[in-house]
């Protein structure tokens, strides 16, 4: 990771502008943020691009401006980028040299490699937010079991191990009682970050988005509910934050798309910790799962802000169109659920739940969806967002 | 018109499901009706299929499956319709005969030839509501000078001449003082209607969906503003509209929904007289100019409604997401306007205005897109929208 420039010189853009001589933006990655990013481009008269892994990618589907490619081939990407006024990612996974490749040879992409590694590499992101003073829970590289062995005598059992790099969705995070639970991960070759397992309260987010110009505009802070490592859940606004809490954690997240010089969608995934702290825990450079709500919950989405961020745009307004907006995601169950008929029962029975299906391929536990509700009591508004995704996974009503 | 059925007996089907298993709806047309309905399908899980005449039409731009033909070919409309599991329409310029055909050869057509009739023929349309006793402006179809002025000499100049088929936005509408002035009209050997000039108060319309299970809903009645005979404005609800008349007009586009077998969105623009009663003007059946405002201002929008409807799912909650809404639309001026800086300096100075562009090759008067805007006081929300549209027509904020 890091400094491995490979210069290209001569990179001839062929049309960036599209329809309305507007911009052309281009998204690395065809899942399901670029699916909705593609929403939100076609209200803005925008024609957004998509490099895809295959053509039965989530976005693949329904955008036309669809090419299929590599994102870690420079090649590819360099093609891809000719196209575009802008580029920028549904995911963290284009190697920072590659990135850092297309900037030399002009390309605009938005957020740049500088920025983009602390989403990419957890060991760098969690130095360079020391160093800044902000928060984070007591970390250590470790390539041995001796080094676990000191870390955890410091800081106790469990240990959180996670990968610096490649994880998501709990993939790439490890939580061990003792060194021996370690040993596989610890031989399994990747780098690796001993973390304090910190005791919870809760999790929260702070989404925020950043303009090269450097404006910048944050959404309420959420609640995000995780199950085996992946978000089930996000509550708009979080219950029970204190004004001064949520104020701390939009201006510790605008704070942090300032100094790295983000553009773009910035996440700052928090720990509300028991003794009641906040703790940086994950930062995401797109949009991210914690603001889908925002899609119907706010009156300018993370997508269409994406959107404006990386075209130095003025931001949208972010906020909320309704008091409470809970998001509960889709996750896919045992086996080929028959949707059609599950959608016909669900509308029938909650006329007033917004449904978002991404087109992918149903494996267990995969997030293939979510549903939102919006209302004036967070009770049933939950309720609904539950019940809804929990229906939709598994046929029943009962929870 | 009408029962010219050609029957073909072996479409086959080739594949009307696609992504998750879900169906695969077929829009005939590529205009920004489409698109917008691309919009909601994407959410749905949806991958909506477009008949589009070239490949720049506004929906072709952003869809990924498009066909380039023609929507007055059967062999065209047919290839189209087997890969569909419905068939829609964003215009109704398809010839009934070759929607009869598509019919006959067992394609889930919605609405069905029949319904749609009354929003292809306006003779057809008025003597149904006629015999319904539904009100509209006294008629008569005319095809001399001596057929006019014997319906002016009962109903008084002018006289409201209209083309019995193929007219929108004002065309194929010709207001006339006297036989004179309608000479060149009546010799351009289009099938004609007079009609009374009816004194208004203000145009109305009444947007609803039905499904072919019968189920319905409505949106609230709404206010439209013309000028030169195209839509410039919607304000939602319509401004001091009593709730008696509000679901008058309500029950009177539910009860033609109900009457005329209509599936998918109905809109039926309204004439709110001087004398205080609604009279019947127009009826569009497919997603109308009326109901854009639905897009932000209700839980759910005329596109998903409309998909909902001709898939048979049950319709979705049409209330309002805040007390006023108005859509105001941006039609083309004179010269090719630098829309992406126009766009810079709108979202500056009004960041919760929604902006729609449709890609459209601009012209003057041509709906190239619309503005959104919404919140709790009338004359800023119709401020803010009428600057907006205002401002990226002209590049100036003066009115």
């Amino acid at each position: 990771m890091g400094a491995a420039f490979s210069v290209t010189t001569s990179l001839s853009r062929v049309a960036t502008l599209g329809a309305m001589g507007l911009p052309v933006v281009g998204m690395v990655g065809g899942g399901q943020l670029s699916r909705m990013t593609h929403q939100a481009a076609i209200a803005l008269g925008l024609s957004l691009r998509v490099l895809a892994d295959a053509t039965h990618d989530s976005a693949a589907l329904v955008a036309n401006g669809v090419t299929v490619g590599s994102h870690e081939s420079l090649a590819d990407l360099e093609a891809f980028a000719a196209h575009c006024e802008v580029v920028t990612f549904d995911h963290e996974h284009v190697p920072g040299h590659l990135i850092a490749s297309l900037e030399s040879a002009g390309v605009n992409v938005q957020p740049g490699s500088k920025a983009l590694l602390h989403a990419q590499d957890k060991q760098v992101m969690r130095e360079r937010l020391q160093a800044l003073g902000v928060p984070v829970p007591p970390f250590a590289p470790v390539t041995s079991a001796a080094e676990l062995q000191a870390f955890a005598q410091e800081h106790g059992w469990p240990v959180v191990l996670k990968a610096a790099t490649g994880g998501y969705d709990g993939k790439g995070v490890w939580v061990v009682e003792n060194v021996e639970q370690a040993l596989p991960v610890l031989a399994a070759g990747v780098r690796l970050l001993a973390e304090q397992f910190v005791p919870l309260r809760r999790e929260l987010a702070a989404v925020v988005a950043r303009s090269p110009y450097g404006q910048a505009a944050a959404w309420p802070v959420v609640e995000t509910v995780q199950a085996d490592g992946i978000c089930v859940e996000v509550v708009a606004p979080a219950p029970g934050l204190s004004e001064d809490r949520a104020v701390e954690a939009q201006a510790l997240a605008l704070r942090l798309a300032d100094e790295l010089g983000v553009v773009g969608v910035l996440a700052v995934e928090l720990f509300e910790t028991v003794s009641d702290g906040l703790l940086v825990n994950e930062l995401a450079m797109r949009p991210h799962n914690s603001g889908h709500w925002t899609i119907e919950g706010a009156r300018t989405s993370q997508f269409e802000q994406h959107l404006r961020a990386v075209l130095d745009y003025p931001l949208g307004a972010t906020t909320m169109t309704a008091p409470w907006v809970v998001m509960a995601n889709l996750l896919g169950g045992d086996g080929e659920p028959d949707l059609d008929r599950r959608l016909h029962m669900l509308f029938a029975r909650d006329p007033a739940l917004k449904v978002h299906l991404y087109g992918k391929q149903v494996k267990p536990g995969r997030k293939i969806g979510h549903v939102t509700a919006l209302g004036d009591d967070l009770a049933d508004v939950t309720a609904r967002a539950r019940a809804g995704a929990h229906y939709l996974r598994t046929g029943r009503w009962d929870q």
